[in-house]
């Protein structure tokens, strides 16, 4: 792949497609602009609204499976992100991304399930991609999901104004 | 309830009087502000020192008491933010609001709960309160609280400084 | 101390040494500077690679335990501080803390906990050091880690962009 390929150009050699971005849950808004810093709300992993990915990682879910559905969190937060800004080009860099994840007990990897998503953001926008990362885990997830993750990013405000 | 109507305004017409913003509970700032962006530390349920609601949501909490706890840490949230700028007008944008949560297993419905913040934000901010939003269950709170809330919020940093 | 010593000399003061700055354990990025915004990924508890606190507060530690846990992954983040900024004088103020602690139930003092983090941002930084703060409970931590925390700083970049 060429630096100079677009991240639309880039999920197609992935083989992926984006999702349809998803609506909120509740009486909130999915992405906002302030200043130059676009942010969204949390991301689940679903497709066209079905949740593909519940439970807890080391019960229900092996690490291959976080890792699948933290990716697919991370995809839908792309969706989010074409939706603010129209050609992915005008994110200048993904800075932060933050995952929580419902864990067993006694499973200390997760870290590494969420790679799925830190990935996932690198191949898709290269060095504009690297970002800071939190971890959270907790007990009990909005429909049951096994994760949420949610990003934030710098964009390129004169091109986003001159459209 | 018109649209030029003040914050305060609003929260006279809902019925609401902002409670005395609440000191830390730890060696930290109720609120700080950089540049244009005002941002608060954690805000409980309480009223005049009083926590209103503790325990999990699904065991000592049903949906309406979450709510309606979510819908007072925002109240307290505001108190802080009217703390840091004096005249609610002077903010541009609440542009996030994060909620903690406790949660009882099984029960997955809290965003509902968490409503009761953003329901808030929005009647008391009209569009200035359309926010981006990220939830978080945790299984033990400062104080057995069921609800933590804080918010970020632009402001008109020109208003400010001519004070 | 005087007020105008700088943030390395009164760690030299408090007899403190920074750690190397940690690696991250995935793929991600230790820090990054967006604007004059300077934030960092979540800190761990350890000196070398030696991760020196896992486990519960309120069940394997106690609480001047996990008040200690706190300082060494703020003297961690303040490490990941200076790896952006070289000195330390160029950040203008630490205006956020965030931590995760796994917390056993039914204790619900963690925040005097996590003031060993707030401490310490107070007693290298000065009033530069004023910061919210956020605490969260995860019941289920990377590395079995007890706690995690992160930092988000204003800095000079007109100093950083000169030299």
């Amino acid at each position: 792949m060429q630096a100079s390929a677009t991240p639309e150009e880039r999920l197609v050699a992935l083989g992926l497609k984006l999702p349809v971005a998803a609506q909120a849950l509740g009486n909130y808004e999915p992405w906002c602009i302030v200043g130059n810093l676009l942010m969204i709300s949390g991301q689940f992993p679903w497709i066209d609204g079905e949740l593909q990915f519940k439970g807890r990682l080391g019960r229900e879910l092996d690490l291959s499976e976080g890792y699948a559905a933290c990716r697919l969190a991370m995809l839908n937060a792309i969706a989010q992100l074409k939706c603010a800004v129209g050609e992915l080009r005008h994110i200048r860099r993904i800075y932060r991304l933050e995952g929580i994840l419902n864990v067993a007990e006694g499973f200390h990897d997760h870290p590494k399930a969420l790679d799925g998503a830190s990935d996932l953001a690198l191949q898709v926008f290269g060095d504009r991609g690297r970002h800071t990362r939190m971890i959270f885990s907790n007990p009990v997830m909005p429909m049951d999901s096994f994760c949420l993750v949610y990003a934030f990013a710098e964009v390129d405000l004169s091109a986003l104004e001159a459209k």
